[in-house]
């Protein structure tokens, strides 16, 4: 290496080289499309949805113990870009009738599907101008939400969750800011915890990294470690309902390949049709150690919509 | 009677009379407060998610079917009033990086706490300037929610449901429009479906009245059968988590004492701290004769809100 | 013709040689820029703007008669697709200090832009992914506005006004649904009117279409009678400030040619930078004869922003 | 005074005995209605908006400069406790036709009658329960508007501008942060710059403060620098059409008696029906000593809006 090259100029460098070398590309449409689910099919991973999912997950309540693996949602949450969440109190009755009756209710503006502890459905992301199963986006983006995929189809969903602990593994409380978590890294932690993956599971990964919330937003935002390409194409394989997180994106962010974007939202959403659950809160869930447990999530059923924020619980 | 007192005039005649006589009165302060769940309490009817509770409802699990008891949401759904739900989808990326991910979005605006199949909380309603256990509106209420009482604090609700079927009992699909259910009217509900109501269970009461729902919203927003005074403080000593309906305002709309404005909303929230849930989705439960489940409900944890739509499910 | 060939296969023949015949096309970028203004110029028509133009329109007060062009804002007001202008009133503060001060205030929630009585900065319309002036979409187009050629740069606009009353020349109070203006109306109008356009003058058309406003707002927004391609290629050539009209989108809606989607706000906000003034209320003017007068117009200074809605003034 | 009262305990002594000293008190109803404008009068100063008052307001127009009095509307601009102006970026149409037009538009969320350079109409205040000219507030104030009062009613508005720099007569850039402008300090500027005020007037202060706009946005809001009760009762006597400051609320912020609250809105808005402007842009027009011009404003026609955000200006 020339040894006047140095700071950016070596970045940049690095980053042609890397790009050049080993940036992952999405799958050409024929390579992706039909899914496996089908070629008309739209609920992709939720199609593990099904009784005896439910009652897999039924079966792991022994304590009628629940945590809330959701967020409060306010208007000091961390917020990626410009997203909101504004609530304005309306008095729209006072002293009404002999009863004299008081109503109050507020208007709410946000970015709903994408604030908060949020669930991702399909039409939020796209390789090019297509959706997962190669549904196209100008022919399903309307004004108002998407004419397919959206998340008011997905539904309830009850599985089996695993609590996949990389923090507890590497011993600290939360991974470094732009921590990749790998494939091996996955493994060791189930190993530790004695538990597998099954398929048509939540598998619910813990960073640590919801410590930060409201306490250092703009760090929190900023980078994150997560899983990289390799851990999420790991993971795909497993067949899993949903992949979900303590960060706001699953995956680490940014990528470490300066040229790729975001590329594990569009390995499990637009690729494989999975799931994803962000800005989840996990810390009660590891400190119980509780690994196994049954995930109940309920989607808001936006018409059209790319996703929901959500209130999941575990229940074990 | 004078026959010569007709039309308006004599409407405001039995009104006055029918007020004088039997309007409902809220109970005073002293006679509320504090609430039996005592003097600081701001869970109300809550306090029975317990993880006995939960146990109780998991043993109904018993084939894993799940009943979506949540409308979509929609710009279409009936409002009450001048509540809104719209949906603005956002193209907020294109063909970023070398993966080309496209990102798409929806900006929403809404009465979120009180539209579609909604959870009301307790700052929803007040007696004069007065809400649950108390608490004084003035010193609540901010321009951005309610410093006590909000929805953020009811978390998730897992307890038994028992599906109260009035329109089977009536032989109807749809109970009349301004029909008010009465205690008989629930007691026998019950007997015919062979179940009893228990302390902490969800009492959901089967109108037929949501198969309006943007089928004919004018009709549905206009006036919905509903429970009565009657009905309603009979419910309440049945100690219920809460009492839901598939109408909007569980109570008979408008109420048939016209001094009175929906004296059900301060019997459950006000007075009694027992939640509400409307709107529901209730004619599949009601087809499959699914009288008793395990009723999930997940309201979103809106700081300071007044309520929150939900998408709840009952399982059985 | 052959008689066989009848209805949708017809309209399509008819549409398909329509369009290879004669369809209008936006100029190559080349063609069009740098526009007349200059290669960085982001004003367009607004440089009309300046200090002899206002004194101009200033010597046209002679009255001080005052003339409101604007629209009332309301939620009954047309919209076009699934805009919406919501107002949401606050009680903020009640009975504060011992003045007893209460202070109301309302969450307005729309596309301010884009709906009312409305004008068009050039932001609002692209060829393909270019802008005015070629300025490229993809580099302005942020979450939250344009970073160049928003309406906060245009400033107040006042200039002599001229109405050109078509419906007036054609003897109606309002041309039919899908009238399209041809250059000879304008010129004819303008002839009956003795009056002439000069260079940096608002011309704004009358049609009667604003009659409908609130009365029958589906056929408002449904088609309207506007300036054809003819009639706005000969408008441009005359330099104005802006072309208003008291429609929906100041041309024919929808266009006679099938295959070209508004092209009139193409050859207007992107090939020829100049602005347009939509759903203007003429019918006071026009049943004045006020033909000459000092147009005033205070756009909203929205960063980044595609129009604004307004409420301009003809003063004589 | 004893010693050993300090701190807030003297601070609450203080404003005890200044309360019951002094405390400016809002008259009777039954002092202030009906207004001078007569008993079912709504548009208080805005009477004053004549053809006579347009002539006059147009012979001031010599040069044709125009100066804009308006800030840009932004999400950094200072706001008011929760207030927001957000943008959200939509792209609604792409490529549509043989034209390839595409199109842009923004959904606007605000308090937009009181963010940025704003008007104030008289429902945004009362005493007590009664607005201007003793309108009742309860039978005014709808879910969606005033019913009686809304800024859709006042119109356009041009008059005759009076700046009353009282910065420069202190010699100052910027008055201090809590300064009361005394009726003195009006009559010495006005003097200074050989100006008297007619009735009609629009009264225009500079006090320097909105150099901080988008620089300290946190002292901008904090407090500032304004009229007191005195110099409010003054300028009402002097019957202006309007009165303006380059503030936040026209008056000194907070109030230097702390037991009343913003009582300058009351005065003006309530007792006077005399409009407020606020947040005003003065630096150019300051800078230049036009200390006499064409005030042009144009309100947006919000239908029972308590104000309207604007972009006035003046002309000389």
């Amino acid at each position: 290496m020339n040894s006047r090259i140095a700071g950016p100029a070596l970045a940049v460098l690095l980053a042609a080289n890397f790009a050049s070398a080993q940036s992952w590309q999405p799958p050409a449409d024929a390579q992706r499309c039909p899914s496996k689910w089908g070629a008309a099919d739209q609920r992709g991973s939720a199609n593990h949805m099904k009784p005896e999912t439910v009652l897999r997950a039924a079966r792991l309540i022994r304590t009628g113990q629940v945590f809330e693996l959701g967020h409060v949602l306010s208007g000091s949450m961390p917020f990626f870009g410009t997203r909101r969440f504004d609530v304005h109190t309306k008095r729209t009755n006072m002293n009404v009738g002999s009863n004299r009756r008081g109503s109050n209710e507020e208007i709410i503006v946000g970015e709903l599907g994408q604030v908060g502890t949020q669930f991702d459905a399909f039409p939020h992301q796209t390789i090019g101008g297509s959706l997962y199963n190669c549904f196209p986006l100008e022919e399903n983006a309307t004004r108002s939400g998407f004419a397919k995929l959206g998340v008011e189809g997905v539904g309830a969903l009850m599985t089996r969750g695993v609590l996949i602990d990389v923090a507890a593994l590497k011993g600290v409380d939360m991974l470094p800011d732009t921590y990749e978590i790998t494939p091996t890294d996955l493994q060791q932690a189930l190993e530790r915890q004695k538990q597998t993956l099954q398929p048509g599971d939540a598998a619910i990964i813990h960073t640590g990294w919801s410590r930060l919330w409201e306490k250092d937003n703009a760090r929190y935002v900023k980078t994150n470690p997560g899983i990289g390409v390799a851990a999420a194409e790991w993971l795909a394989k497993q067949d899993p309902m949903l992949v979900g997180a303590d960060n706001w994106s699953v995956e680490i962010g940014p990528n470490p390949d300066p040229a790729v974007s975001l590329p594990i939202h569009q390995i499990m959403l637009v690729v494989n049709g999975i799931h994803l659950l962000e800005n989840m809160r996990l810390g009660e869930l590891a400190a119980a150690r509780a690994y196994e447990f049954a995930l109940v999530l309920q989607p808001l059923k936006i018409q059209g919509g790319t996703g929901s924020t959500v209130a999941p619980i575990a229940i074990r």
